[in-house]
């Protein structure tokens, strides 16, 4: 194999490793044996187990970021509803090593690793902000989406912890929190309750946005 | 000084730097010199940097998870509000240093602290289920609650950058936050949605969760 050849295989095979258990228990050794290449061959590629582990993480994160692309078509609920199908697809496929990153702690606190965090969720805010054709966002809007993105981490975290409730429940929620956390915002302050008012104005009765507040409706009665 | 005279005195130093500049860009010979005292003293009574900042952080921790106590009377949403007040109070004094802390990274991503940011997160948890009144939650209940509160840093967090919300409007929206996401299980899943009306039913026409509720209602209209 070639060296950038040899450098995917192994950085597939240590993405493997990191998807069934922490980063932390997964040893160079143990990446060489599944790769099926002698110990110092890998060191020849990576020099040390955090170099491997953040070319894991850079392609982890592209992967991750390419699934928040929705063409920018149809209702903003069932755009944002295939999103977080994706993105619990995502978690689910990649459980010890998100939990392991997103929980932070010194084998996964590197400034690379937390910049590729912070990449993510930038990749993730830009993308809620193009869907909504904002393009100079206000400051209670950017608290809103921000604040949403980790509440949808807390979320995918605490799902993996037992996976006590169903994840289509949980991709069906987050889209009624996001839709609840502008509304709260809109009840206090007008800019908002513009833009509330003008996405709302494009759902269509059976979608997310529009079911939430029937529900809420029945609720309140 | 007597050796724990000392030590208390420096980790009130450190605090104090801590909350005008990231951790990071405090050095030892600074807070010696703070201090009134020489480096090689500091030294003595901390091995290291990390100690006095672990140090530093334990009592930052329980001052915050002393400012979550609150008595049991009166409606639940005047409680959070109360509550969100001091939170928000720590979090003015602390900014620096509570920014650094939960954004993560080398210099503060030690297992001991990770342990102490958990403890304050967990004692945040105990004390809502306790003014919840329950005592074995179920997963939907444990996901809104655990997940609100990270929602509750993040806001912090981002208030932090900038200070360009009033945080007084930021400690009702959290309130307001906290009674939506609950709603927003309560629409989905009917233990959730009996919760709610329990809590619901005890609250006054002037309290948080009922302004919500109106301002909902006007912006629906």
């Amino acid at each position: 194999m070639g060296v950038e050849e040899r450098r995917q295989q192994l950085i597939g095979v240590a993405l493997e490793l990191f998807s069934r258990r922490s980063p932390d228990e997964v040893s160079i050794d143990e990446t060489a044996s599944a790769a099926g290449i002698s110990r110092p061959l890998v060191y020849h590629y990576f020099p040390g187990k955090l170099s491997l582990y953040e070319a894991a993480l850079q392609r982890a994160a592209d992967d991750l970021a390419a699934r928040f692309v929705e063409p920018a078509q149809g209702p903003l609920g069932a755009r944002l509803l295939r999103v977080m199908g994706r993105y619990f697809d995502f978690v689910d496929e990649h459980g010890p090593g998100f939990s392991a990153l997103m929980r932070g702690g010194p084998a996964v606190g590197s400034s690379r690793t937390n910049a590729l965090v912070a990449s993510v969720r930038q990749a993730a805010y830009d993308q809620i902000l193009a869907h909504l054709g904002v393009s100079d966002p206000p400051a209670r809007l950017e608290l809103v989406v921000r604040s949403w993105i980790s509440l949808a981490e807390s979320t995918a975290l605490i799902w993996l912890d037992g996976r006590r409730i169903p994840r289509a429940e949980l991709e069906v929620q987050l889209v009624h929190d996001f839709a609840a956390l502008t509304a709260v915002s809109a009840a206090q302050d007008e800019e908002m309750g513009a833009l509330l008012r003008r996405v709302v104005a494009d759902e269509p009765a059976d979608g997310p946005f529009v079911d939430l507040v029937g529900r809420l409706s029945s609720l309140a009665a």
